[in-house]
């Protein structure tokens, strides 16, 4: 039986990025980008006016200037022209480039006009001076340089990332593919769910419970299950090995004399890394990996082992392939109770955690309904990771969480 | 023009419930659930063997017996018999159902066992007597009862609840339609992604972020571009305002001359309930509602304006519709440094928020690159909500923070 610390080190040294794959960028929403993404001009691409209203020279203003001729209005997205009289004013909207001669942006709210009735035309006349040349212009590259990194490989695309994407015209870009999982439960006690069980019989829960986890990691998930017979699972799992990145079992791993995957497992090839963790719930968990590549994660049966393990284990590994600069891991939350647990392993509490007005993250311990009380999750929102070496752990005390809603 | 407090309450009163449908379970991850699940059975549904090991008479235990002759092995899935002899044991495997006359489990690890050379029958040994009746056996009823709410209408279906409703049967659901969104960017000085855009041209990049966002928010997204073209608009957006839950627009709403939307919307019978909010950026946010139901939020086109008043505004509506017991708030953050905002508005503040080790929520302040960098939304996770009422907030002060990333 070995520590959690090397179960996570053991499931770690099998992290192997996955390959690229090339997406439209609208098709990328929540990948990883593995290729570095550059200004392609400078941010802003020109001198952008920030305010509707009009554009001038600071000079004239300086000069005790207060009304402007309107020469035109400009839109955005229209070409710039040069202001014609240094004297004047174009009468120009958010996002326009700024015109060469001018130099400043007055907002409407500072402005008034009036139409002279012999010429008609438009004159401005500026009611708030604006304090400095340049006010209210978003000057060309304040943002950034062409050629400056805006993504660097290992972003994780969010709607942001996709906008900078966007307007630097990567209209294509290189991605991780995403993980296959294939989700795969046991156990002769399990019927279907549109099954009506006889009394000493559940219905499959697990299966979707772990492939819906997995999906919201980024794989691409398929369900399988397979009764407690050595002779299917020999059968049906090679493929499964072959064709996944990752197989994840839910039960068929504790000491039970029908828990013959482990045995069947090395049967088939997949080299064992551990079998049993220092840890509550979710002790009889085995790992090993294919010579072809695909890990295996096989979870005990009980519910909340099979959820707990796989958010503490399953999910980063999950996340870790796909290559981001960072994975996100547990986070420090204050415990709002006093906490015991004697036995020498490492104890993953479900709690469910408060957003405190106080700016911390509280989390109160929920009653335990046993590993098996699948419904005592609905409480839960994470599970706190209680070190092994320790007893007692007063309220107050700060320990990392694992926030699986 | 506004408060933020007003602006929400308008916009909460365009809140209706969307239609139901009904779903495979297995299609059902991210939905709310508009119907309440109720337990079908027990849970468990038998007296459960939580151990693999034996199970045997408790009195027998306290009669001092302590070898037991194993009548027979049962695994979890089989019907259980009753135990023939009352002081003998079954040997039996976790998640069976404890036979008739037997009431408490002794797992292997408090077990030996020795084979009677005369009979070939195997009898187990106990080593670690078990402190009381019922010990390692998880009872009938111990975690629901038949009847019992399990999965009340307004629950958000993420991995547990699946499973939960899995175990009961619910092989179809009845949850809430994802809303309908039309994202509109408008603006002749945006081309297409793929396009190289002249100098005073940038490419279309908010329509992209905000059709993610809605995406990740439960929205079927459509994407669409007009340019600043009012009989362009008139014929396209009336389809638009039919089909759609909700329009949501990016740029043509500030005072500048190209900026008709409000007009034009208003002239296609949407009904305006506001046009600019005491608040920066996006304070030209315009919002109304079509009689035939759609809402319109028409943003500023501002990269950072559209985004901030998309997390602060239309998240909250779209997550609403969909009827959770409740839609996810600003949660509460501690200011990392000094901030000053003088103008009488609401300002939300780019932020990074921290999980410190202390377990509290820090917010450090970004530096702002004003509303058009995009690329400064990159560096921040959150914004913070500071009243308009007050000008200096010290490092210290907790304030709401809308996380976006």
């Amino acid at each position: 039986m070995i520590s959690v610390a090397e179960a996570t080190r053991l499931i770690a040294a099998t992290i192997r990025p996955l390959g690229v794959e090339y997406l439209s960028l609208s098709l990328a929403a929540g990948r990883v980008l593995r290729e570095d993404l550059r200004a392609d001009r400078d941010f802003p691409p020109f001198n952008r006016v920030a305010m509707d209203g009009i554009v001038v020279r600071f000079a004239a203003l300086e000069a005790g200037q207060t009304e402007f001729l309107v020469e035109r209005t400009q839109f955005a997205g229209q070409p710039p022209e040069p202001l014609q009289n240094p004297l004047a004013a174009v009468e120009i909207m958010t996002g326009a480039a700024l015109p060469e001669g001018a130099d400043t942006s007055i907002r409407y709210e500072d402005l008034t006009f009036r139409t002279d009735e012999a010429t008609g035309r438009r004159h401005a006349q500026v009611q708030v001076l604006p304090p400095r040349a340049g006010h209210n212009i978003h000057a060309r590259a304040a943002d950034r340089h062409q050629g400056d990194l805006l993504l660097p490989a290992g972003t994780a695309l969010g709607p942001t990332e996709l906008a900078v994407a966007a307007t630097i015209g990567a209209a294509t870009v290189a991605v991780t593919r995403r993980p296959r999982v294939a989700v795969v439960s046991t156990g002769d006690e399990l019927v279907p769910i549109s099954a009506t069980p006889l009394p000493h019989q559940i219905r499959r829960s697990n299966g979707l419970m772990l492939q819906a986890a997995a999906d919201t990691a980024g794989a691409v998930t398929a369900l399988f299950h397979f009764n407690d017979d050595v002779a299917a699972l020999q059968q049906g799992l090679p493929t499964l090995l072959e064709e996944y990145d990752a197989v994840v079992l839910s039960g068929g791993v504790s000491k039970g004399k029908a828990d013959f995957l482990p045995e069947t497992l090395r049967g088939l090839g997949v080299e064992q890394r551990f079998h049993e963790v220092q840890q509550r719930p979710g002790k009889p968990f085995w790992f090993g990996q294919h010579p072809a590549g695909a890990v295996v994660f096989a979870l005990p049966g009980n519910p909340v082992s099979s959820f707990v393990n796989f958010y503490r284990y399953v999910q980063p590994w999950l996340l870790a392939v796909q290559q981001p600069a960072a994975v996100p891991g547990p986070v420090p939350a204050v415990l709002a109770a006093d906490v015991a647990f004697r036995p020498a392993l490492t104890h993953f509490l479900l709690v469910r955690l408060e957003d405190a007005p106080d700016g911390r993250r509280l989390a109160h311990p929920e009653r335990a309904g046993g590993s098996g009380d699948q419904a005592s999750l609905l409480m839960s929102n994470a599970f706190l990771e209680l070190p092994a070496e320790q007893e007692h752990f007063p309220a107050g005390t700060v320990l990392p969480a694992w926030r699986f809603r």
